[in-house]
Formats: structure tokens, sequence, C-alpha cells
């Protein structure tokens, strides 16, 4: 039996659908992570291509957009354990170039862009709240790493009860093993999977 | 290239190590997760039989152990998007032999039995309080599966700065292609993996 | 100047106002929360006769309705610096009649009864999740005491961005100090306070 | 029978205690809650004074030291309802002298300055991440205001189970009332209470 058929078998991989009011997630989608200097690479840049024309349409639709950054003190005084695992996070500071959203997907004033320091965009920053104030239902995630903190950010998106969709088109990852493997276990436990055209037809018919 | 190149060229996969007081979390061992005609299968089974030699070794030294039980109301009253995502879920209730942690890893009066509703043994619990009143500030992982309520496990509990040590013969999955390629996730950026005899043998020497 | 000018002059006690969609939270109106022999008394009992009132057209309106319950594990596994501030309160146990809603305000099939161990209903429960899956915009809340659960319940609720709704004659306090000098702070800061029957009329009219 | 004796008789009250490890924590002595014409006014000029003398003991004694400021982006994309209640809070903007943290108590490099919505320290920050990675386990609070911000973040260090300690002579309110309501409330059920020099000569001791 493959893979497949044992989470089909045991009832994985269900759609949780879309909701009646979504917003946009675009989660660090940054210089640092789309430099493979840094932490980049793979196929983020396609990846942020891709977005660039899922942000016009939500722009377009007047959804909820929300950015995340990943940034830490110059001195320190927030790293933990995530800093020890992957020492050159430190790099990314509030006025390093490296932390700073992509030109391509500049923020707008009004539109959202929330400071994290873990994988997850929900974790201990005010999105749930942020998403709570919209009366959003359904979380549409753009970003990299597929298998960092696309996939943290998705597992929370459906753990606080949001019907998240991963656009397909739109998250990338420096290594193309991890980014496959997580958007299997995301398509089959936490989120539905669709690319950005498909996405946009189906915001269009709200 | 290969992926593990990459990473490595980008800083990720340090060790964050062993503090100094652990403790032993085990995930999602119970019936209706050992047995593949639910949610288990795989190296599950195999993977308790190594927990219990784990799970005795902890008990000498005295650890603070939590085991984790997923499970939800009869009248669906908290069911979510998990349960839209995964909807054979809702077999797991309370008094439902498939909800109950497995003979082999029976908990004793004292040890902690957390009931959970998502992925994460974290999330929306009270794990974080119950190891900041324990000061621990090192949190070993067993369970299953590695490529579902584990990582979640494993990503926040990085996230909360615990360092986190995942025992690798102590995990499984239902299927061995997501096993790996969480594992592999989770030692490049959130973990360290050790075998059993090796955490054993480092606890040993506190 | 007064305390009340003084909050005035400084721009608080504006209103936050119903939103479209509110659910109804009964904050531990438990046997135990009753009784002055336990942890109860003051105006508590007649705080429970008027809630039954709003339980009841909440019904006919079909809100969300949620209930909680506080308690521990008789083996003290989850205990932590709350039971060192009130020891007395273990014995609160989940087949403790001192845990168990009242009979006035008995929960029907489908109505959500949560556990919580710390003062807020929100703080690591899934509340907030609940409260999202339901589209949930604003929290009618009452219960006791008003100076401790119904006040930190309170404080999250709004922090949580959810317009939140104090309903003055169904929340209680064993000691009538505590609960007016509650009801100012939630006034001022964190919700619009208003009689049970004022609320009824509002939520008719939606 | 008095307020305190119904208390009393209901087993609250009782001592948490210091721990081994603890930390100091400084909630929102900004210039906007030092000054009348903002949010300030009452005892808080006091408090900060009092509070210097205390932040001198810490940092001799090299406790982990953690500051509060509360602020929001100028485009208002991160208002909420706490923004509605109190309208004038969107005068706080990072880059406003309202915000910044008192000169009597400037925070020296290395020292935690974290960045708040909510009335809790804790609430939707990585305020608790903090603590566990400096394996803290006894918050000792001070700051503003005394009905608000530190009453809330006082609620959440004790439910997070960190033993919590209010220093007296170092919390300040704009109006006396709900400083003394709160200050009961919290000595009751939440904090132990002691004034500076008291904290100064126990955490000499260590």
């Amino acid at each position: 039996m493959s893979d497949l058929e044992v989470y089909k078998q045991q009832g994985f991989g269900a759609s949780s659908g879309f909701g009646q009011r979504p917003a946009l997630l675009i989660v660090d989608f940054v210089n640092g992570f789309a430099d493979p200097k840094y932490f980049g690479g793979g196929n983020i840049p396609a990846a942020i291509d891709n977005t660039k024309v899922l942000l016009e349409a939500a722009r377009k639709l007047k959804l909820p957009i929300c950015y995340t950054r990943q940034y830490y003190e110059k001195d320190g005084s927030d790293h933990g354990v995530f800093n020890l695992k992957a020492p050159n996070l430190g790099i990314l500071t509030d006025d390093h170039p490296s932390s700073h959203v992509v030109d391509a997907l500049k923020p707008q004033s009004g539109e959202y862009v929330l400071r994290k320091l873990a994988p997850s965009a929900f974790f201990c920053t005010d999105l749930v709240n942020w998403l709570a104030f919209r009366s959003v239902d359904t979380v549409i995630v753009t970003g990299c790493t597929t298998s960092g903190c696309v996939r943290a950010s998705v597992v929370d998106s459906m753990s606080y009860n949001y019907r998240t969709i991963v656009a397909t088109d739109c998250v990338g990852d420096r290594a193309m093993g991890p980014h496959e493997a997580n958007l299997f276990d995301m398509g089959q436990k936490y989120a539905d999977l669709h690319d950005s055209s498909a996405i946009i037809e189906r915001l269009s018919k709200r």
C-alpha cells in the first residue's frame, strides 16, 4: 500500500474548503529568504513572482493582507533556542535589508506587517486577534519556506480553526525534497492545496 | 549541491543541546494510533516498545512525565477544522478505548495526562505552565506521528524556548516517507536527534 | 477631580459596541461558587437567577453558548501557583459536585462545557478557536466572580479583539467591594456594561 | 463579616512565595503613563522613583530585566477593540515620546524591551519564552497602571505558573480607588505583596 493509500484508508485528506471571509498571509518573503547567500534559493524566487499576481488580486478584492518579517534585537536580548539551532538568524535585524519584504511585494499603507520570532506567524504574535477583528474565517497562505515557517503557520492556522488554503505555486523552499514532503503533509491533514489561478478564480466568485 | 549541503551552507543543523532539567513528553501513544485500523501502523508499535525503556529510565531519574491524548466531545461541540480535514478523528472520545494510552505505557499516579484537540501538545493546553512550574528547560519527545503531532509539538517546544530532543527510535508514523522527511526537518531546524540509548546515557550523567 | 473625571479626561470609557455575531459565555456558575461554604456567597445566587433568563433568550436566538468549569486532577498533577495562593481550589475535581454547573443553568447537548485551570476562560483553553469556528465577534459575559474569573475572562476577550459585553446583573461576587471596583475597571477599559434586559432587547433586534 | 474575612474563610490569601530565579518586569513606565496629560498622574511618579532603586538592585544582582512599551502602527493597521474603548491609545506610536521608557529607568543594552498591544505583558508577546530561556520561576512586577496593565500582567504571570511578587510601592495608578482595589484582588488571589525594600532584602539573601 502506498503512503497515499494509507492516508486515504484512515480518512485523511478531506477538504475543509473556503469560508466566507478570506485573508492573505505572506510569510517571510524578505530579501534574506529570496537570496541563496542567506537563507533562500530553490524555487523561492518563482514563488515570489506568483505571489505578486495573487497579491494584486487580493488588493482588488479588498482582502485583509498580512506580511511577516522575522527579526531580532542587535544585542541578542530576544534570542532563544531557534538561534542556537540556526545561528545565522541573528543577521536578521530590523534595519538589515535581509529582513525587509522584497520590493516586488512591497506592503502598502493599511496592510499589516507583523514581526515574529518563531517559525509560525501565529506564535506569540497578535495575528489571531488581527484576524478576529476582521471576522476572517479563511487564511490563504503564501511564503517561504514551505518546510519551515509556512508549514508551522499552516498548522497553527488550522489549529486556530481557520480554513486554510496553501497557494501551491506561491510557497517555496531552498530545497525541493522538504518542499514536496511538506506539501504532502499539509494537504493530507491541515490545509487545502490549490494553485494561485484556482484561488483567484474562487475568490472572484464570492 | 544536495539538500543537506544547502542547509549546512546556510548555518542550519547546529545543536541546541541538553539543559539542566529535562522532562519526558509522550505524544499520542494511544490505542487508536497504534492500530492500523484507526490511525496507526507503520513503525509505531516499534516506537512504543522503545519508549517503554526510555519511560522506565525517566521514572528512575524522577523526570517529570507528560502524556497526551487527543479526544473530542461526543456531541461534536468542540469539533473544528481538524475534524473537517480528518473526519475520523471524531471516533476519539474520552471513553472510547482508541483514545486511551496503550497498556505498555500506562501512566502512573502523579504523571500528567494532558488532553489536547490540535496536533501540538502545547496548543491551547497548559503544558507550558506545567513545564514552568517544574523549572524544566529540556523536553525529550517521543510519540506519534512523526509527521503530525510529534512535529507540531517539537516546533512549539522549540518556539517556547525549550531545548528539544527527539528520541529517533521512539517516534513513529503510519508511513515511512513522511517519517523520514520530518526527522530531517526537525533535526535541521528545531531539535537535536538522538536514539533512546544515547539519551539514557546522557541523562544518567547529570 | 473624581476618579471618573480622570478617566473621562484621558479618553477612557468609550463604547466598543455590539458586533454582528454574539456568543454567550457563562463563567464558573458551578455549585462550589454558588455556595458560601466553598467559594461562593454574596450576590452570586441572584446573578444565577438573572442568567437563567438571559440563557433562555440566547437559546431561542440560537447563540453559541459556552460554560466554564474549573477543576483539577485528584493526584494534583496539574496544580500550580493558583493552588498555592488558594489551596482550597483542589476540592474542585471532575466528579466532585462543587465543580458541576448549577442545576438552574444545566447545559444542553451541543452547548460547550469548557474546562479551565486558570482565572481566564481563554487561558490555555480552546475558547478562542471555538469562537473563531463560529465566526463570533461579540462575547456576552456572565458568571462569577466579578473580581476574579469574570474580570480575567473579560480582559482576555477584549485582548483577543472580541467586542465584550458584561451583563451587570448576571455577574456576582462573594464580596461587594471587589464586585463594584471591577465593574468600574471593566466598563472604563475593556467592556461595555448593560443589564440583561437591555442585552435581550438588543439581541432581539438583530 | 468583612470582605477580608470572607476571603480568609474560603482559603484565599495564602502565599506562593519566592522561587530560586527571579526576574524583574517593569510594565509601561513610559512618558505617556507618567504624564497626567496623556494617561498618567496619581501616584505613578512616586512609583517610578521607587522602581529606580529596585532596578539598580536588580542590576547588581544580575537579574533578567524586561520592560514593556505599548504602541501602535501609525496607519492603525494593528488597532483593535482596546482602541475602541480608549481611542487616545493611538497616540502611542513607536517614535512618539509618549511611548518611550522614562529617562529615570532607561534600559541598558542586553535588557529586554518588549512591545505589547494589550494590557497584559504576556498577551501575544514572547515574554513567557524569554522567561523560560532564562529558567526564571519568579516574576517581580512593577509599573503602571495597578488597575490595568499591572493587574493583567500579574494574572497572566500567575496563570503561567510564575511565583509573582507585586512591589507595592513600585506600582501606580492615575486614580487611588482602583489602585487599592486591585492591590487587594492581587494579594488575595494572584501574587504576594511586598514593598521594594523587603524585596531587595529578600533578593540579597539568595
